[in-house]
């Protein structure tokens, strides 16, 4: 249903990001479906044709989004306000727009802000990524596998968060479904909070006078540690500062583990052990079960519709009861979840 | 003329380190070199011949090292103090003895306080491992490319030397001289400070309640940061009690470098873009730098007694002067370097 409903796909912002949605697309060769593609540098669009990430590209942006059932902005974030101010006017009815933003609250203020009614925000986030930006390093197979998080906005429609995980199932990510709050607090534990202490920690390092010693000794630790430290500035930047108060947060948690550390260090004695050891155990255990279950996409209607109320409680009731009202997944397992 | 010298090598610990330099030494079949190993654990001793790490076993570690001209103490750091006491009174005269743990200093003290004289103490650290520890980890090419620290005690014979840089050349690694504070000082900044960043980050990531949410969201960013938590914790353990004073030091730098980041963030100016570039640009600058020139392996004699006067100063006058005694390497470039 999905598929008959996307027709055209528009891509604004050729990075890494958007320029591997476009290749998965393409690579998954969905009759009819056209992707269209935009970005600020003419070079990169140039780039993006020829790689075959999008059939074809539009200069301009309110032309670029004009018929697009979807819209997908994968600019970086403190570019996504003004992008969504500059196609609020050419979106037509019903369309879907969503993003891939590393943070939701803010994305999502800006939606309701700038689009019109009649235009569902979806946000989303593939966890997927690497260092090497920009279009030249873009994969087909970024996202095989990757959870990719669904934000729809309060009121989205139930044919816009298709839309959405139509493309996410189509590119081979797993989608899941997550409120704003919730997910920039986790994304802020589990991918920021490592960003900035990757990038701290080679900055300590490497500011050191004893830097070309300590560089000849620097071994795969250092390097695996230090990783995060060669990402983009500008997303980096973008994350810490559209996800301040989380960050801060985890961040102040961390120094008081390292201080918890320092402690077990200090007394030397068997609790510094235990510790290291119910890491190990415990690090041993998260690698061996593997990727989480997928949810939206892989379920029918009822079992996503489970999954909504679980994880968006109050936030989804009007929408709930909107779908109901079209008849497309009302009955059955309802019951189990009320 | 290491070569001739060195007809025996025992190994005491076969584990990931061990067991990957008899792997690594009968990998490159060195012509009439022996080399025995010795574990503690029969069964380690017993799937260390049927791989082929060792020519034979010994179970009385007395007599593992009785006739070697090289012995090489494997074992996790905290058990060398013991192995070196219960060898010493069965050591050749003229052998030589090292190790392979990660810190130096309290390991010369041991070797100072339990070696006879007649025995070099010539410490070692290669600069390689992994997470999955063990004999039936251990590879042949775990050492190759990789830097090995060559850390002689004061009065350590040339020839003792010469006997550890033949087995590291053997092994395709890359000799580094340094004394053990400044190794235990660069070391603690390079690998230790990593692994306590990293367990740390996972044990308090793994604690919090909302765990479940956010190890499904946990994608190649945590999971990277947090893999030296899974290393050894007997080993982790050891690194911390045996190179406090210096883990502590940089620990104490680490969570002063986050709250310069924590305060970059509040305040959200460009500052914080221009650490992350800056952070980025070096750290690329540093990988496309490659591993450091090779030192003692590759360098003749004289270029070898440079480095070992530039590295050590005074520490290996006395060596030096046996040396010249012994017509070996004197002559020629040194008096480049007085």
């Amino acid at each position: 249903m999905e598929g008959e409903e996307t027709r055209r796909i528009a891509i604004i912002g050729l990075g890494l990001i958007g320029g591997s949605l476009g290749l998965a697309i393409k690579a998954a060769g969905q009759e009819g479906m056209e992707v269209v593609g935009h970005d600020r540098d003419r070079g990169v669009e140039g780039r993006a044709r020829s790689l075959g990430a999008v059939d074809r590209t539009e200069r301009d942006l309110p032309r670029a989004v004009g018929d697009a059932q979807l819209v997908v902005i994968a600019t970086p974030i403190l570019a996504i306000r003004e992008v969504m101010e500059q196609i609020a006017p050419h979106l037509p009815e019903g369309c879907a727009v969503s993003d891939t933003a590393s943070t939701k609250a803010q994305v999502l203020g800006w939606a309701e802000e700038t689009l019109p009614a009649g235009v569902s925000f979806v946000g989303g986030h593939p966890l997927a990524g690497k260092e090497s930006q920009g279009i030249d390093n873009a994969e087909a197979t970024l996202f095989a596998g990757k959870t990719y998080a669904v934000v729809p906005a309060v009121g989205a429609s139930e044919a816009a968060v298709d839309s959405l995980l139509g493309v996410i199932r189509l590119v081979g990510a797993r989608p899941t479904f997550l409120d704003a709050t919730e997910h920039d607090q986790y994304v802020a534990a589990v991918s920021h909070l490592p960003l900035l202490v990757s990038a701290a920690l080679f900055s300590l390092v490497r500011a050191s006078p004893g830097w070309p010693d300590l560089a000849s000794l620097a071994a795969s630790a250092f390097r695996d540690l230090t990783r995060l430290a060669s990402g983009d500035p500008e997303m980096s930047q973008g994350i810490c500062l559209t996800n301040r108060d989380a960050l801060l947060h985890w961040l102040d948690r961390m120094v008081g583990e390292l201080q918890h550390y320092r402690g077990l260090i200090q007394d030397g004695g068997e609790e510094l052990f235990e510790a290291f050891a119910q890491a190990q155990a415990e690090r041993d255990r998260f690698l061996a079960q593997g990727p989480p279950p997928a949810s939206g996409s892989e379920a029918g209607p009822d079992v996503r519709r489970q999954l909504l109320s679980s994880f968006l409680g109050g936030v989804l009731a009007p929408r709930a009861g909107r779908a109901r009202g079209t008849g497309r997944s009302g009955s059955g397992g309802e019951s189990r979840h009320q």
